[in-house]
């Protein structure tokens, strides 16, 4: 591909040598003089001059920064993804069931699908045009995957629920699986049924082993765009809003709605109930308690110390109040 | 189903039009009128009067809150948990091993039990009568399924565990893999073969994704009306009561005892070889590190605050102890 | 087997009846009169005083404190693991592939290697002599799998990854899913493919639902000896050193590079793109925040107090700067 097929797909301008072939894509310290990098933080100015890419894509201010060629873009980071994309396709589907799955009688495959091995479809379901069903992957009843969806390997959706289109699914997840509701009586745990569904937007990706559970009369709801990384757990009744980016290990309790836009570090724990407007921004290991109401950056994590210090430190926050009352009588007197 | 055959199966007493026809359960919100709802929480009375729900559950204080046909139950919420049972019945067992399944020769498989598609059920396993074992599951071998258990799709149960009557395992849970022993030798870690087993009793639940380890001599054992929500990790030799619960994200190290009655909440994290006794409850995000004597709530989570605040905070947890000592000198002079 | 089977197999030195006859390890606490324990930890030597083992393997230091007939070992604990490895031989394998497996015409399975029921091999891949491939396990295409591995049930592995030898992989494990890239643009998130591969070196152990994400661009590679406990989350581009160990619920993001014979604890939470130094010790719950440059001990997390303790106390964490500035103007005063 040359340096102009690339304009020519993505939009840009070009600058210097546009007809340079390129075969893929690198970091700037590792592209090769064949490939082509990119240049978002102004930290990388200096690595770029000892870079061996063949080309490079750049901001509007650091169209003089190098005489490589290069392609002036407004967001250089997201036109590198798209060329990124351009050389590296995700693998095609090949049309067709394989002859170990087995397909309800009721269940719907389109032509253009592909249902790999030891699938499992049942009855009702849907498969929708240019779906891509990896092997081991269980679809219940009367679920629905959209068109250009693609299931990894060993994937786990319950009955009744709705995949959106070109949703990307990676192995091990499993959605729509019982939300934990159960009510006490006499010292003994009474379980509610979870009658509700896990609804799942258009263009969403979750990482591996990630859990996201139906609800228990009502649905779990995630919008269009969401991304979510592995392992990360939504209860029961949860709503996640268009384009929210949830990272690793993240666990969030039922009946939470987290708004648009949203950005949740990994590990941060979320309880239940709460209300997450749009544009918060959530760090890593944040324990989130009470909703938030105006977007922002919301904190609790406490940072590594040493042992030896944190020995000295701890034992205080046991004895805060103590320390905050001594505090109180010293300025009284 | 009339509000007069709910009460001629589960008990209580009815007031107001007993002949009210019913087709399901619904919260106070989004009930049908032709659906029967619940109030347990005072705080939703006032809701109560404007739902649509056609009939109610209450508790003895409330049996004057409303004029619509309603069942008087000791403890409302759970008499809806066992109304919602009735409504939505748990999916009927299909008889029968799917000719896709591998079962050895020495296993043992009720006439009653269902065996999805790829199932594999090892040698001298036993599938007990009336269980069910979801499409991929792996069943090791001289494992015994108690009568009426339910496992999801995509279930790993390795050689030799146990696991009781009427017991649901959600899919992408793995109980029984090798616990995380080994003896350090020169820099490097000696495997100590985990030759425990996993022992659960009748009536648990474990959510998706969660892991059980077997034990490394002596086994790991959970008691009976255990539930367990998804991606929790339990060490090996970790003994669980009868009837604890344990939220989601959870982990705990091997070698802990947890009492009865214990609820542990979401993303807790324990430490090993701990005692935590019977009816504690540990909140969300709490680092136990001692044992627990004293039935109560324990607690150690760092509630969010705005990232602003926490930069201006946090940088003293780490001086806490000159904090302390200026304090004290302060208070000498 | 005799005591000095024992010794002539793995070395140490016999004192007393060295043709006692054993057949299995255990506890001090729960071994049998036929059965070895061993003695590490000097708290223990009274309970060996009462202890019905029939033989114990002790340190030097220890020689006189039993008259049981024993074996001095320098290291007592790694010598009792390598008994036990002689008394519990791992499962043997059983050369062949199953009837059911699905093996690409394009992949190389080695004669003495084992494939069990429902495994998918794809195209390129590899699967080395004496390797054993779990039922349900799904290897991708130019995949490599060492000699001597054992991948239990229920294991993905994307393609182009390598697996070294006598490597152990338990259930649910995912190898190789696409890291967490996304470009932001426009409030959406373009997906940066992810064209790397993981790598794991020889004599690593990886515990269920364990994730590794393949990198970016560049590979994330795990070296040799590393053992990583179950639902560990380790992000794209990671490295992680020779003999370093990971315990159960810890989550690493991506481009973390973590060195040899480093030690994290249970539900550790290490931000990306730091380094940290060989011998580093990570305790349980620790966030860490920053590169470690020193080896030692490193701790962040809040051990548990009652609730009412926590609610005195925590209060005083949002305001720790006033109370600090308060502190400061007193001793001004």
């Amino acid at each position: 591909m040359l340096l102009l097929d690339l304009i020519s797909k993505l939009g840009g301008e070009a600058q210097g040598e546009v007809s340079q072939p390129l075969v893929g894509v690198g970091t700037i310290e590792n592209a090769a003089a064949n490939c082509i990098t990119f240049l978002a933080n102004p930290r990388y100015r200096t690595a770029l001059a000892t870079s061996s890419a063949g080309a490079v894509i750049v901001g509007l201010k650091d169209v003089e920064v190098t005489d490589k060629p290069r392609i002036v873009a407004a967001n250089p980071y997201a036109y590198f993804a798209r060329v990124a994309q351009l050389f590296n396709p995700a693998r095609g589907v090949v049309a067709g069931i394989h002859s170990s799955a087995v397909i309800h009688a009721g269940a719907w495959i389109a032509p253009t699908a592909e249902i790999a091995e030891f699938v499992s479809v049942g009855r009702g379901a849907i498969i929708g045009e240019g779906a891509r069903v990896g092997a081991g992957c269980i679809i219940g009843e009367n679920t629905v995957i959209g068109a250009g969806s693609a299931l990894s390997a060993r994937v786990t959706i319950y009955a009744d629920c709705r995949i959106g289109e070109r949703v990307i699914v990676h192995s091990g997840v499993v959605i729509g699986a019982d939300g934990f509701g159960f009510a006490p009586d006499n010292g003994q745990w009474i379980k509610i049924p979870q009658t509700g569904r896990v609804i799942i937007g258009d263009d969403c990706e979750l990482g591996a082993n990630t859990t996201v559970d139906r609800g228990a009369m009502d649905d779990t709801t995630i919008g269009n765009g969401v991304k979510i990384d592995n392992q990360v757990q939504v209860g029961h009744n949860c709503t996640i809003g268009d384009h929210t980016v949830i990272s690793g290990c993240v666990g969030i309790a039922g009946s939470t709605h987290i708004g648009r836009h949203v950005m949740i570090g990994g590990a941060a724990s979320i309880i239940g109930h709460l209300h997450i407007c749009d544009d918060a921004i959530i760090s890593a290991t944040t324990f989130v308690t009470k909703s938030i109401t105006e977007p922002g950056t919301y904190t609790s994590g406490i940072p590594h110390m040493t042992h030896r210090d944190w020995l000295k430190n701890t034992v205080h926050i046991r004895n805060l109040d103590r320390l905050a009352k001594a505090l109180k009588n010293s300025g009284e007197k």
